[in-house]
C-alpha cells in the first residue's frame, strides 16, 4: 500500500499519532450515538464505523502482528470493522453497516482508547517495519476523517430538519473574482509520480516516471458557483450535446439539475452543508459535482478537464500544506478566490476532477499481502481527482496524491479546473 | 376508524392513558439512541418513530383539533411522524424514516412528556367525541407497542453480535405436548363482527353480521416447533406440491428453509429473539412464519387454514384477556401448550394466519375523514390474522379483532392452527 | 383440474376438437413469424408459445399417457412448452419464452398438425378418463385463445407504428346509454359453485355450496367509457381518498391516469386495440382497467364491487352462451349497452372484477397429480373476475366460472359493474 | 465522426458500396423473420434493427441531406431506427427495439433495396462532402455487421435447442501451440493515432500524436483456451486477490466461472458458437471474456495488459488486412496459433483488451453536428480494444482503430494478449 518514505523517529511518531487521532475525536465530538450509527447510502459508512475501522487497522496490522501477547479489545470487531481486505477474511456486508446499533458510540470510543494506549505504549519498541505501518495507519485515518465528514453531510442532508453539525464560519466575501486567466503548462517530457525519496506516499502514487505533456494551459483557479449558475441558466443540464452519454443517462435517470445539496428558492440558490442550509456564494468554487457535470461544463465552455500529468506537473512547485485544508473540528467550506491571477487554489478547497482514468502508473506493482489490497484493486471505472479539499486534513495531500471516484459520485467536495489545448 | 364503544369515564380514561403510555416508555427503556433510530427494512420503522408517531396521533387528532390554543411541541414533527394519513398532507417517505438521527431519543421523550401533560390536563374538559379519539389513540398506541418490539427484533437480528434487548425469561418446559385434537366447530348461520354494543373496536371489525359456517373442526392448539421440524425434515421447503405458486416463488427467490430467525447448528435448531439466540423449544408454537409457510404446512398435513369466521365463532366464548399476552417490559415468548385437550391458546402466544383475505365485512363503511383512512385502505392483497400474540398488549385484542399482513411477511409473532372439513 | 361433467360422446368430442383447434389456427392466421415469437412482458407469452403449449397439453396428458407407442413430435418440446406444472419436471423460464426464435411458427404449426392427427386418430379408442382429458384440454386451449389475443394486443401496443391485427368491425353506436339502474339481488342462503351434474367445469368452480347473501343491488350494466371519463375529469386518478393504499402506490409508481391503451389527443380520447388506434366509444363498457381502478371508481361513485356470490347468484338464470363473446377470427370489442334496463351484459363484453379474493370454495380439494396443479396453487393475492369478455370463446364461460388476476393487471378485457348495500 | 481520408473516386465508391451492403445481406440470409426481430438483452439489438439502422444512416445523412427531392421510404422509420443521435430528435427506446415485429424482415429488406437504389443512382452526382458521408456510412455498416453477428450469437445462446446459424467450418488443429514468447516493444517517444493522410479513420483515432513508451514486452500471441483452462483449474475464478474489486463483485453477483458460452460436461469444456455447441479448442485464442477476466488472468500470470500505445506501436508495421477476419457469410471462429514465434494474430481472431481507458487522444475534437456525436460521447467507463476479431469485416480495422466496451461486457469476440515491464 505505501511504497517508500522517510520513517518518523519514535518521538515524532508518538506525537503525530496523538495529533491525528485527536483530530478524529474532535471531529466526532458533536455526534450523538444515533448520528454515528446510521448509514445513509451504500457508498457511505456510519461515523462509528469510520471511528472503529481506523482503529481496527492499527489493532490488526500493528498490534496483532507486531506486539506479542496483545489481547484484542473484542475479537468480534475484526468481522465488523474490516472494510475490503479480502485477505483478512470474511467481513460484515458493506450495505449492512448501518444496522450496528451495538456496539455504541461510547463503546467504540473505549475501543479507540484501548488501542491508542497499546499503540503508544508499543511505539518505543516497534521495529522499523511496524513503525512504517503506524505511519500508514495515520494516513489511512486521515482519509477516513474526510470520508466521515462527507458521509455525515450526506446523512444530515436527508433529514428534513436540516440540522447543522458545526456552527457556520464567518461569512465569506461574495465579491465575484476576476475572469479566468489561462496559465500555460510545461510541454514535453516531465517527471511525475512519487519520488520515493522522502515523505509518505501511497503505493499507487509511484513509481516516479516520465510523462509527455502536449501544449496546454490550465485555468488559474477553479470554476466558481457564479460561473456554474451561468451554465445552469444557459440550459446546461438540459442540453444533451454537452454530456457524455453515460452522464446524460445519469442526468435523466436521477433528474439532476444542480450540484448536490443545492436548492432554489425565492432568494436564489442555497446549499446544504455541515453548517446547515446557507446561500450559495457565487465567488466560491463550485463543489459536490460529478465528473459527468464537470465534463459537461468543460464542454459547454469550449474547454476540457486537465489530465492528471498536466495537473501534477503544475502543482509540483506549490507547497501542498498551503491552501484551504482541514485543521480542526470546524465546518469545511471552500473559500472564494482572491485577486491572484497566477495559479491558485491548487491544494485545498475542492478536489479537482481530472480527465484521467484511475489506472496504474507505468511500472506500478501493488504491495504484497493484505495491506497491498489497498489501491490497485480499484483501478477500473474511476477517475483521478487531485489537490485535496477543505475537508482534507492538512498534511495529508501532495502533488502526487491520487484520489479516485466513479464518475457519478459527488458527495465529496469535488469541483473542477478547466484546461485547454494550445 | 373506530366505530362504536362505551366511552370510558374521565377518571378511567385518565388512568388508562397513564397505563398505556407508561408501558410504551417501559418497553423503550432499554434502548440506546442508536437502537431507537435505525430502520432495518422498509416494512419496519425505527423505535423512535413509533414513540413519536403515537404521540403525533394524540397531538393532532386530540390536542390540535379539540384543545383551544394548544401549541405544538415542534411544528415540523407533523411532517416527520405522520404515517399514511394522506388527508393530513405531505409526510416523510417511509423508507427514509431511518435517516432521522435528529430529533434524538431524548427529544422524542420530551415530546411524549409534553403531549402527555397536555392530554392529561385536557381530559377533564374533553367532549365525548374527543374522549373517543383518546381511546382510539390508546388502541393505536398499543398496536405500535407490538410493532416496535417486532421491528426491534428484526433490527437486532441483523447485528452479527446478536444482542439481547431483554433478559431471557426462565426456561420453559420442553416436554412435547399431546397429539393434536380436533374440535368440532359450529355449523350454519352464526354472527360475527363487532357487536357495536360495548367496548372499543376498530371500524373494520364491524358491522356485526351473519356468516355461514360449513361443517369443520379446528386443531385444539397451534402447531408446535417440534411439528414444524418434522415438516422441514420431510422436505417441506423443497416440495413444490405443498406450496401456493407465489409461495414457491418466494421460497426460491429468498432461499427460505426455516422460520425467520432460525439457524441450524451442531446442537440443533436455534432461534434469535429479543433475549438473544436460544434453542428452539419443540413444545412451543412455531412463530415467525409467513402465510405461504402456514399454507404449505397445512397442505402437507392434509388440512387447511381456518377461515376468519370459523376462528372468530370458536373464540367468542373465550375471554380475550386470557392467554399469553404482553403485560410489561419483558421478552415476549410463545409458551408451550399444557395438557389441555380442549380449544387452547386462541388468544396470545402467536397471531394465527387464517385462510381469509382481508376484505370488508358485509355492510362495512369506512369512517369519514383522516382518521377513517385507517383500515379500509389496506383491503387488498393481505390475509387476516386472529388472536394476538405474546407481544400484543393484554386488553388490546378480542375475537372480532382483524390483524392483516401480506402473505410473505413474517417478522410478527405469526403462527398457525389447522382446520379441516368434516 | 376438472372435477366433473358429462363426457362428450366420441363423435361429439371429435367435432368439438376440430372446432376449437380450428379457431386457434384462425386467430393466429394473420401473424408473422416475428409477431408470434416476441414476449412483450413477463406476464405475457408469445403467440407461438400459446400455440405450442395447448398442443403440449394434449401430447403429454392424452397421447403420452394414453396412446401406446405414441412418438413425440420433438422430445425437446416438453421442456420448452410446459408452463407451470412442477410435477412435469424442469421447464423453460417464463421470462425467457421470447428468446425462442426457433422452432419457427411454421414448425409449431407442423407440431399442431402432428398432434391433431394423433388425437383425432386416437379418440375412437380412448377410455372415458382419457376423453375427459381431451375435454379438459379443449377448455385449456380456449383459455389460451383469449390470452393469445390479449398478449398480442399488449405487444402491438408497444410498436410505435401501432399496427392493426384485424380489420376493425363496423362502427358501433356511440349513443349514450340510459343512466344506471339498480337491480335488487337475492338475499339469504343461495347455492353457488359448479353443480357437478352436467357440463364441464374447472375444479376450482366447485363444490356446489351454500352462500349467504346480504341485501344488495347490482348495476344493470357495466360502467361505460363515458362514465369513466367523468371519473377522470373529476380528478379520480389524483385523489388518494378513493384508492386502496396499494392502488395509490401503483398509480403513483406507474404514472397511471387512464385505462391501458388510452391516449388523449386533440380529438379527445383514443384507445389502441387489435384494430389499431380508434376513438373511445363513450357508450361501450370501459375495459383494460385494474382492480385498483375498478375499486377507486366504485368508491368515487359511493358504491362497491359485487361479491362473487352476488354476481354468480344473479347470473344463474342467464344463458352463458349469450352475449358478446368470441366466435371467430375477428377483432374483439366490447359493445355499447342497448336500451335494456334489466340486468344486461353479464356474459361477454368485459370480465367484471369482483370484490372477492380468489380463494377456495368451502370443501374444495385440488385434483391429484400434475393436472391438479392447475387452479388451487394460484389462490393468493388475486381477485375473482366473472362473466367472460368479448375475447372469451363462446361456450367457454358460465356463471360458476372463476377467472383471477392480480389487482394491478389490466391487459385482459377487464371492466366493472357496481354493487351497493340495501 | 470521421476526420480525414482520401475519398474514393466515384466508381470505386460504387463498387465498395455494393460490396459492403451485399455482405450485410449475405450475413442475414439464414435468418428467419423471428430471428431478426428478437432483442436478447438491452446491450444487443435485433438483426432487423441493424439492417435498418445502417440504411437509415444513408437515408438520413446522404439522401435526405444531399439528394434533392428524395422521398423517404417510410417517414416513421427515422424514429424507429435512429440509435443515439440526440441531435436527430426523439427515438425509440433502446430496450424496446425487440418489440418491433413490424416492419417485417422482408419490409426491411425492401427498405434496404430502396435506399441502395437511391444511393447508387446518386453517387455520380454527389459532392465530395457527401461522398465522404457515404464512405463513413460504409464503415458504420461494417461495425453493425460485427454487432449483428455477436448479437445473434447471444440470442441463439439463450435458446435451449442451441440452434446453429451457420454450418461449422472444418475442424481446426487442436495441437497446442508453443509456449508464449515475449517480444520486446519500442521504448521512448513514438507516434500513434491516425495519420490523417490516407484512408478512412473515425474521429476518435486522431489526431496523430506523440506517446511515451516505457520498457516493455508483449506476448507473441494471444492467450489460448488451453492456458485459460489452467487458470480455471488453479482456482482463478475463486481467488479474490487476482481481481479488480469491481471484477470480483461481478464474478460473485453473476456467478461467473468460465468465459461466456462455455459449459463443462463429461467430455470436458464446450462452447456455443454460431455453429452450435462444439468442443473448446485448447489451441485457439480464448474469447468472450470480460476486461475483468482478462485483467485477473494477467494478474494471475504475473503480467499485465498492454497499453493502447504499446499495442498500436507494435501493430504499425503489420498489414491490418491480414489475419483471421470476416470475408463472407460463414461462422466466425478464432484460429489456433501456428508455429510462429514472432508477433502474430495482432489483427483478427479476437479483440484484445488493453489496459487503457477509452479517453480522447491529446488534441481530440469531436466533429460538429449529429454525425459528430458518434465517438466522443462514449469516453467514460470503457476500455480500449484493438486489432479486430474473426467477426470484423476485412478492411474495417487498422492499428489506430479504437474499439471500446465496458469492463463487464463479453458478448463480442474479446480476448487478451499479455504485456510486461522490462
Amino acid at each position: 500500500m505505501a511504497r517508500s518514505w522517510t520513517e518518523l523517529d519514535r518521538d515524532a511518531l508518538t506525537s503525530r499519532y496523538r495529533e491525528v487521532r485527536a483530530l478524529t475525536q474532535a471531529l466526532s465530538s458533536p455526534l450523538s450515538d444515533a448520528d454515528a450509527t446510521v448509514q445513509s447510502m451504500p457508498d457511505a459508512s456510519p461515523a462509528k464505523w469510520h471511528l472503529a475501522h481506523g482503529t481496527w487497522f492499527f489493532e490488526t496490522f500493528v498490534l496483532r502482528d507486531h506486539v506479542p501477547d496483545y489481547q484484542p479489545f473484542d475479537p468480534r470487531y475484526a468481522f465488523l470493522f474490516n472494510s475490503y481486505y479480502e485477505a483478512e477474511g470474511a467481513r460484515h456486508a458493506r450495505p449492512m453497516r448501518g444496522m450496528l446499533t451495538r456496539p455504541s458510540l461510547d463503546e467504540v470510543r473505549d475501543y479507540r482508547a484501548h488501542v491508542d494506549a497499546a499503540v503508544l505504549a508499543a511505539i518505543p519498541m516497534l521495529s522499523r517495519e511496524a513503525r512504517t505501518l503506524v505511519t500508514l495507519g495515520l494516513h489511512h485515518e486521515q482519509q477516513h476523517q474526510e470520508l466521515m465528514l462527507t458521509d455525515l453531510l450526506h446523512l444530515f442532508s436527508l433529514n428534513p430538519m436540516e440540522p447543522a453539525l458545526f456552527a457556520g464560519p464567518a461569512a465569506a466575501s461574495m465579491d465575484l473574482p476576476d475572469a479566468l486567466h489561462w496559465i500555460e503548462g510545461r510541454e514535453g517530457l516531465v517527471e511525475i509520480g512519487d519520488e520515493g525519496r522522502g515523505g509518505f506516499a501511497f503505493d499507487c502514487e509511484g513509481p516516479r516516471h516520465k510523462a509527455l505533456l502536449h501544449p496546454h494551459a490550465l485555468g488559474h483557479r477553479p470554476i466558481t458557483n457564479g460561473e456554474w449558475i451561468a451554465f445552469i441558466e444557459d440550459g446546461g443540464y438540459r442540453t444533451a450535446a454537452h454530456w457524455l452519454a453515460d452522464g446524460w443517462a445519469w442526468v435523466q435517470a436521477e433528474s439532476v439539475d444542480a450540484p448536490a445539496y443545492w436548492a432554489q428558492g425565492e432568494q436564489g440558490w442555497t446549499r446544504f452543508g455541515l453548517d446547515g442550509r446557507q446561500p450559495v456564494n457565487p465567488a466560491a468554487p463550485v463543489t459536490h459535482i460529478s465528473l459527468y457535470e464537470a465534463d459537461a461544463y468543460a464542454s459547454w465552455a469550449g474547454a476540457r478537464l486537465p489530465t492528471e500529468a498536466e495537473w501534477e506537473s503544475a502543482a509540483q512547485n506549490i507547497a501542498p500544506t498551503s491552501g484551504n485544508l482541514l485543521d480542526g473540528a470546524a465546518c469545511p467550506r471552500p473559500h472564494p478566490a482572491d485577486a491572484t491571477t497566477s495559479l491558485t487554489q491548487m491544494f485545498g478547497d475542492v478536489w479537482e476532477w481530472t480527465g484521467s482514468a484511475y489506472r496504474p502508473h507505468p511500472g506500478f506493482r501493488a504491495a504484497p499481502g493484505a495491506v497491498g489490497e489497498y489501491n490497485g484493486k480499484f483501478m477500473s471505472g474511476q477517475f483521478v481527482l487531485k489537490g485535496g479539499s477543505c475537508a482534507t486534513p492538512r498534511g495529508h495531500v501532495r502533488a502526487s496524491y491520487r484520489n479516485f471516484f466513479y464518475p457519478h459520485q459527488r458527495w465529496q467536495f469535488t469541483g473542477l479546473r478547466l484546461a485547454k489545448d494550445l
